[in-house]
């Protein structure tokens, strides 16, 4: 499956921009899992079957199957994605970032073992850190840009001697020199709409994967009006806690409630769209 | 295990800077392991029992675990090496970055399943992606500064509008307003030895790794006169390849084979320390 196409195609034929992130915290998964030795796949199983209809893209954050020896569950995980919900691309989110070599094999981690079909990665280390995801034609590189975090600000803000902030250095590279496979993307947070719209003028049509929706206080009209690409695409809004955690205090039916909080976030994406 | 302590005191009982970077890429194996379903382990393993009494630390990469579902295995060679090797602290390379709630999994991680007792985290997202594992406070936290590969000059090396450089700017929020537990140290590259003088200068006496000597090509005698404290200590320089692989092409004992090229290497540092 090539990430680029897929994207687009789910853009397109699901009318949405919602990206469901998966950050499974296993002292905040529901009730009725509990004992379940699979309690963590169970739980995102049955996420991804209630919302696969309203998203362009699911994003694991493979940090919460990993400190807690998940990782079978994360590889049953995105099998079931594929198998269940083709079309639908799965991003890793892995934010890796390290020498040639080491970057090999996080490639294959990513890409080989847990078959995902794009996955994020810090650009810190430069062009040769990339080049081995680069190199995966058919699968997409999200590279940080300017993240949703208050500590965002501390690097990625600067201003370099030549007057352009270090987080545009980052776009511009990516949407350049770096993307002879057309398979680069980029992080920016929906917490700051103003480099958004920045980032945005300096990338054309590049899709943006724009964490900070929902539990982290981005605003949705403002990330979408300055952030969208001119036919009203370009963007996978995330939001995780706000979705997988709808039913908490409330009780219920978790994916039911999922659900719900999905639909509304996605009308309240495309309220704000360009038609 | 306090990891400044513990490194402080490596550093002086086995009069060595020399780390041992554990990447087993499982291409490389000697023909003697072929088959083994535990090879990993077992090469690794005999690397760090034939060197533990020439290193101040041991440096397990873990793409190389993970990328072919290794996970066990590292596990089990961080508490070989605990268990055998006590007092030599473990550095797991991981080179991670993101959010605080996903930080907290990535520190969970590395100091809690992998019994790490500093971990590698790069710098780019800020301060509140670095305090979860600050928070861990004799756990080291080693952050990328200025990286030996071709492409850690692409933004690293960029000079900010005050004058500073970046990764000149990450040394000193890492050895100051990041510090409050002194748990900080950084990585800065064998192969930029005018860097690591300028780093060593902003940071006092705060540990250093080296990569870049050994396959990287970077020179021991101009990264030790830059980099070392007064007394002759402050750097744990780290060789991977040169040692695990010294057998290569040669033939013969893999173990012995690591042991000489640790020795050797052990010897070229120690000759170009103050005494």
């Amino acid at each position: 499956m090539n990430f680029m196409q897929s994207l687009r195609a789910a853009w397109r034929e699901r009318d949405t921009l919602l990206c469901v992130g998966l950050d499974p915290d296993t002292a905040r998964l529901p009730p009725s899992l509990a004992g379940s030795p699979r309690a963590i796949f169970e739980f995102c199983r049955d996420i991804v079957d209630a919302t696969a209809d309203l998203v362009c893209a699911f994003k694991p954050q493979i940090a919460y199957f990993t400190a807690c020896r998940a990782e079978d569950q994360l590889e049953a995980l995105i099998g079931h994605i594929h198998a269940r919900h083709p079309g639908v691309p799965v991003i890793l989110d892995a934010k890796r970032g390290d020498i040639g070599s080491t970057a090999n094999r996080y490639a294959e981690e990513a890409f080989a073992r847990y078959q995902a079909d794009a996955v994020t990665v810090n650009p810190y280390m430069g062009r040769d850190s990339v080049e081995p995801y680069l190199a995966w034609e058919g699968k997409g590189v999200i590279l940080l840009c300017r993240t949703s975090n208050p500590g965002g600000s501390d690097f990625q803000n600067l201003d370099l001697a030549d007057g352009e902030k270090l987080y545009a250095r980052v776009a511009r590279l990516a949407s350049g020199a770096w993307n002879a496979n057309g398979n680069c993307a980029l992080v920016v947070g929906a917490t700051f709409p103003d480099e958004l719209a920045h980032v945005r003028a300096l990338v054309g049509d590049m899709p943006l994967l724009v964490p900070g929706i929902g539990a982290q206080g981005g605003d949705i009209a403002a990330s979408v009006s300055a952030g969208q690409t001119g036919d009203g695409f370009g963007l996978m809004l995330n939001s995780s806690r706000a979705i997988l955690y709808a039913s908490e205090g409330e009780g219920g039916d978790f994916a039911a409630a999922a659900r719900r909080a999905a639909l509304d976030t996605r009308a309240a994406i495309n309220a704000c769209r360009a038609s």
